[in-house]
């Protein structure tokens, strides 16, 4: 009883969209049907690649009807357009995130999410990093008792060019909105968020009235605070660190180590390499668990995929985080 | 050439007195004198183990003759006073902190103190710890680069007695008046204060309106950021860790282990047993150091013990944090 | 300029077998041409899974005119012959260790390689594992100064059937003997051999007079020593581990995490959970780089596969440690 | 009801005898009556830091009626006459480690220490360590289920003088001893000994024919297997390590950290200190225990100090190893 593949139509093939090609076609149960980008280079390289018809033009790819499924990974003001376009093609869409920079936009788009059956998953991949989704499942189960307090360390190995932060929305909507959806994923509904930002080494950020260096935090509607702390650069590699305190233990994700091998010298002991380089090889299967979770989605099978719902409220929080950091004030969510 | 002793006057001779006067036996440059408590029993048993004459009486204490320098370790209200007397009776002090509860009185204090030339030390031990200690001056000599983020995470094992909460003058200004103190130890001024304080699990907590969960974000004059994360409790044992973040790496402090053995079975591997139990075990040798360099003080050299502004500027924070908490927004220092 | 890819015949589709099959696939430069098992239907299964043309005859595979490259995974006794077929038919072979049980077996085949241009490679897959490769490169680039002592930790997760045991060879032939090959890899020839085993707990080990567990001496030619311990269980999961000790340091790996995940409560603090289970996990990439340099051998280009005389050697060592422990004697691999 | 305190008859003041001396006056339970030494400025200045008699007469000492039990510290060729005289005195006598270098000495002496009831105690302080002894408990109580392998690592920082060297008995006799108790202290009798000794960089090693890297297995009565491996030198400082392997899982004692701190930058994440540089550094607190065990002894009370038959033992093993890496066999010891 073989299951028919789902066929992909992948749209934006950068970075993260060749990312996503070479998931799809290491997923058994799906395979990659057609590929589009306005930039058709783009599009044939990957269709070389990977399999599939390229094209530059998203439309042709939706109406080939040889299509069961879109993966979006173009940039973010064509998110909320394309996912229109999929609903109305009756296509199960799993967009990255965010949806839109500007709540304004993805609350006009709302009400039709809500109203069409097509499923919309959003692109929150780190909730399916092995060690994250372990840890909420540890907790899940009570295994440190009542959760009181999270915390999140996010820091990126480098800040990216000073283009990319002119059009970001900002560390809070283009970065730290992760570790929001993280904070909604182990707690729930987020109250209150206080923000602090600093400008502390990069040009690019200061140039656009951005932060290089931030600290939220939350409550959630439990009582239970999460901390979060993102720097857009960091020395010792990626840093990626994750600990839930309950009531009666405290998990932690550590950091990914890069090799087995440590090093003990006069100088110094138990010395390893710099950790994993950056979010391509530290959530390499995060990424392939993401696509095997919405495979199900789009079969009308259970699943957890991220919604439309939470990448709506993690922008919230990410708009919420913003105002406080301005405006010096905690921004509670419900005012 | 053999110097001599100096001749210590104990004040208070409750669980952190007798850590005191351990120390002060302990140090070959140190013996102790007098021991005072109303109490008269406290004093006689800790003269009884550790020399000195006891009296029931600080003010006989003081005009002994027989003392050199005084180790203040009475209940907090009579912070206050014990200064002022001991700068009128021309002894060094040492002074367990905070100063007092009520920045009222501390400022009412200050003006004395300035104009004295008799040194007034406070008691942040913290800062004596060989790890902490050693993490700052790694910060200072350029180790890790400017320094950009200090993350300071302090858990009690248990809670208090609620009596004890009653008169604590809360959770910022009993508990993390340590880390506030650690903030400045290592970034300087501090200008801003944003507090968020839980009630989650203390009974005691909640009856007299204080929290039992609280994170901290500070800015430094420098621009960099401290967040600090305390509990009234941990089922881990006592939780004292710190990480410095520079530009060019990160230094942490981890918890101390109670023991270099681990265990690895089919369960679970290299698991270590709880830690430390509670601050006289972690930090028994930040007291020696804290009383080696307030001898020094004592003498006329020079030493780093911290100092009544020291104090003073801890509870400024103190206090910024519990309006912050109340009020929901940052409190700039400067304002 | 794209290049051929070579074409597999693989020999035998037991379980290493189906980890090669798998392998030969996902490498760019491979494809997996013929599959041959007297087993008909295991070959069938791997053709019909990974491609290629199944066979029950090896001799139908050598002489197909479609294949490029022989990897052999079937079992010890057929080796020699195997080898010895591919020689004839000019093809260069990949054959999983040992090349026999019997030295005397290799040693009539070895002018035959010897005399051939043909490569041979043997299947000591361990010295392509990322951690032991990088281990061996630091070293002999110096970063510890000159290597005293080799330490080298491998327990299985458990012991095979009692029928397994009957013909394996032996604790030293069938599981040692990727540790005596590690050895060698980091420290050239070996000229004494020391061992000692026991019967502990396995009944197998005990009804075929093998060993259970044993502990070896080496001492290599430069002088260096090196210590091996094996068990044929291990309550924690699959360990292994290497230490080497240089005059200027010390190099470790450390067992594989199974997760990045740690827990502390109140019995246990940074508790994790049991290692990677076995070699197919542990080793997997290792079996994908094995495959890789290979290819470079079965190309003409350079290539650092193990060698027929690295089988040889290896098995000689095994040899005499068999007779060292049975004898109770040091045995000098030069008398 | 306050006990009175033994009164300490030092013999011996260079560093170890020191070590006891200072051990003396800190435990509550003894005092320091006499100090003796052939070399009387070592006596007198001991004498005026801890307190005592200086004399540069053991026998004098012994005489004094003012001493309730004796420590002997003195170099190795005086301990059988000292013990002896003890005996001769009635005084309980604690003796560092090796009884003498001889055999014959050592059973010449046995029948006396069996047909007198003063008790004789051997200085194996390293069963004293705190993780070692709660090692040993965890094991003990079947915490890891039946004991199969014990692995003990010791490495000194580095080699002892020439001149030590010459008189020291060789390495197995002067180092290993240690660890040849700690296998005894485990794994209870010893019955087979094989030991490999290499010469790779100690000039005082190769002029008086000793080795300076060792590596030895042991087989228990019980059949578990110990290995012990010991070098001279030890770049990463004191290299103190030991692994229980049991039947359920592995009890592993960690080199003592210097520090808390760790430290990461882009050339290497997690570092720490070098270990702790020596044995009166690392074995502190084991000294202190040892000291309080036999003081039990010398009242009388139930004790756990190591005795003459501990120390005659591992001389044996000792003996044998020796024999054991200059014949190239295995030394039965029952043979």
């Amino acid at each position: 009883m073989v299951r028919d593949q789902v066929r992909f139509g992948l749209i934006g093939t950068g970075r993260i969209g060749q990312v996503h090609a070479a998931s799809i076609v290491a997923d058994p149960d799906a395979t990659l049907s057609w590929v589009a980008d306005p930039y058709l280079a783009g599009a044939e390289s990957v269709a070389a690649r990977y399999g599939g018809t390229a094209t530059g033009s998203p439309e042709r790819l939706l109406d080939s009807a040889e299509v069961d499924a879109v993966l979006v990974a173009s940039p973010t003001p064509t998110h909320v357009t394309l996912i229109e376009a999929c609903i109305d093609a009756g296509l199960p869409v799993l967009c990255e995130k965010p949806i839109d920079l500007d709540i304004v936009r993805v609350d006009a788009l709302r009400p039709k999410v809500a109203a069409s059956s097509v499923p919309v998953a959003l692109g929150f991949n780190q909730r399916f990093d092995p060690a994250f989704a372990e840890t909420r499942t540890r907790v899940a189960v009570g295994e440190i008792g009542e959760l009181e307090h999270l915390s999140i360390t996010s820091r990126d190995p480098g800040p990216p060019p000073a283009d990319y932060i002119a059009t970001s929305g900002g560390i809070f909507r283009d970065m730290t909105i992760h570790d929001f959806d993280m904070a909604r994923f182990f707690l729930g509904e987020i109250v209150e968020v206080s923000a602090t930002g600093a400008r502390l080494f990069d040009e690019g950020a200061r140039e656009h009235g951005d932060y290089d260096t931030v600290a939220i935090v939350l409550r959630a509607a439990s009582g239970a605070i999460a901390t979060i702390t993102n720097s857009r650069h960091s020395a010792i590699g990626y840093d990626q660190r994750l600990e839930a305190l309950g009531a009666e233990g405290l998990l932690l994700v550590a950091n990914a180590p890069s090799s087995l091998v440590s090093v003990s010298t006069s100088a110094a002991v138990e010395a390893k390499r710099p950790y994993l380089d950056f979010f391509l090889e530290r959530y390499a299967e995060a990424y392939v668990r993401e696509l095997a979770e919405f495979i199900k989605l789009a079969r009308g099978e259970e699943s957890t995929s991220p919604t439309f719902e939470d990448g709506r409220a993690a922008l919230i929080i990410a708009d919420a985080a913003q105002r406080s950091a301005e405006e010096g004030r905690v921004i509670r969510l419900t005012e």
